[in-house]
């Protein structure tokens, strides 16, 4: 099959080479023609995927109408930010677009499902999401997430077409439930690092991830999605590792928000976008307009947003009234 | 309140202390007198408690029915291989006593309040459980936790007499699913463990805890338990914290199994006892008679009493067949 990455980052990559190793015939595309030039001459992803080779057979491209031209099924792996604006190639295209970016889009309250249905009327979006860090699935390490697509026969042909022995993908219908675990996981993440940033410790951050579990189910039962998607892979697995691991880049991008640093600063630095930033704005949005109480998501908007002090922030939130469990 | 502390290890030190803060007369029990002696001569509970006074103002004793007989409060911190032989000095004892002993006995299936209900009939058994390492909570570090107790009134006093500015304590009146959930958890513990000990990631032990939950809920509710408490402190709370934390005790046990260390040899060089190992022996029967399907337990008892390779039985548990999620 001929299929396009959107997006050259870690996680395009990532699955770019998984898919090749299915013997896809693979298009990379990135908006940077110098990262694309570096691709092709170093045979890696550098900073994006230390370590790990990239094929010679890929096609690399900075044009994105080239790249979807010929495509059978289409990745979007592109940061929450631009992902209307790129997809916007996809206009004519009829076939799956599998997106892996987690984010809620600012004015519209969209997913990026939610968008797909308005820049690629004709295709067939699919979420693909999970506890999945890209340079652990270039290794190779024992992974495992979920494709969501409301047409079950599509999320079967996703779950087909990605699954390998170390890459294990189950189907769930419910896109909406999926698409938000993933996108409200990296507001959380960004508490818990501000957690290990004043030098509190596992037992702070389990509490926090407990009560955001409930707190990510309440705003997406709100928005349509199922409750018991928050439960699975794409909510609480994805959520524990990012809030837990040291490879989370929101949780890192907190960590140093707990330790003094001004948010600004903090993205100005990072090769990478933290998508919790951003998404902290949206989600508080979105829980304002359904009558959503979210006292997490409010707090690292406060801190992200309104220069509220770390301290505080965490100390309001981990000292709410006694009360029963739930 | 006089009350007095079954137990000397770190988390019935820890426990000791906090009480103490609140200026109750503290008694605290150990079975060790050379322990008791060291306590009382260093004022300290090392290797248990590293680092933390012991206050001056305790009554140290290896003397059970001495310890327990003008108590008007007990907590119970032992583990769970004496904790019916210890607490068989509590016959007469009319008053709450606080269950921290996190296990399942072997022969009876019984919880470690499901025990106190035989050796201490009066007394009005309450389990405290949720995401508490000792030495965090010795520290001052912020921490959450439940307090169950069938009777509503008895958690509420017990919940009001532990509860700090940093140790937060919820009420439940399901004790089953708080006891289940911390006895429980141990085991899982041990399987992410032997993950990181086979150099598997993050990804791997968020899709292993996100199954885990699944199976502890299961079994759980077969004895009775509410599901919902698997979503709380003493479900989700604790089991990501002991499969994520480099301070646990059962993830470090599996660690080391994953390297390919024995199981009695490991056991040999702990301080502490690591529950989850007797735990997977009773866990495992309890599933058996209650006809339940508990795959990671089955795989840990498995390593732990059948001398199965590490390697092979995570290879089974992350490569189950294709399915939706659920």
């Amino acid at each position: 099959m001929r299929i396009t990455v959107l997006g050259s980052g870690a996680w395009g990559t990532s699955l770019a080479c998984l898919l090749h190793q299915a013997r896809h015939a693979i298009t990379l595309w990135g908006h940077d023609p110098a990262q694309m030039d570096n691709i092709r001459r170093t045979g890696r992803n550098e900073p994006f995927l230390p370590g790990i080779a990239v094929p010679k057979e890929f096609t690399l491209t900075h044009d994105s109408a080239a790249a979807v031209a010929r495509a059978e099924l289409i990745v979007a792996a592109l940061p929450s930010q631009v992902f209307r604006k790129v997809t916007a190639c996809l206009r004519d295209f009829a076939g799956i677009v599998v997106s892996v970016t987690k984010g809620i889009e600012h004015d519209s309250g969209l997913s990026m499902c939610g968008i797909l249905a308005e820049t690629a009327p004709r295709a067939r979006p699919v979420a693909l999401s999970g506890p999945t860090f890209a340079l652990e699935v270039a290794r190779g390490i024992p992974t495992a997430c979920v494709a969501a697509s409301r047409n079950e026969a599509v999320a079967r042909e996703t779950q087909e077409l990605f699954h390998r022995p170390m890459f294990r993908v189950y189907r769930s219908q419910d896109i909406e439930g999926v698409e938000l675990g993933g996108a409200l996981k990296n507001v959380i993440a960004i508490a818990a690092g501000v957690s290990d940033g004043l030098g509190f410790g596992d037992n702070s951050k389990a509490a926090l991830v407990t009560r955001a579990i409930v707190e990510m189910r309440r705003l997406g039962v709100a928005c349509g999605a199922q409750a018991e998607t928050f439960a699975g892979l794409s909510g609480i697995g994805d959520l524990t590792v990012t809030c837990f691991s040291k490879l989370s880049r929101n949780r890192g991008f907190g960590e140093r928000l707990g330790r003094g640093e001004k948010p600004a600063d903090i993205s100005a630095s990072m090769v990478q976008v933290a998508e919790g930033v951003p998404t902290a704005r949206s989600a508080r949005a979105l829980a304002r307009k359904h009558g959503v109480e979210t006292p997490i998501i409010d707090e690292v908007h406060a801190m992200l947003y309104e220069e509220k002090n770390a301290r505080q922030a965490l100390q309001d939130l981990l000292t709410r009234e006694l009360k029963a469990e739930g």
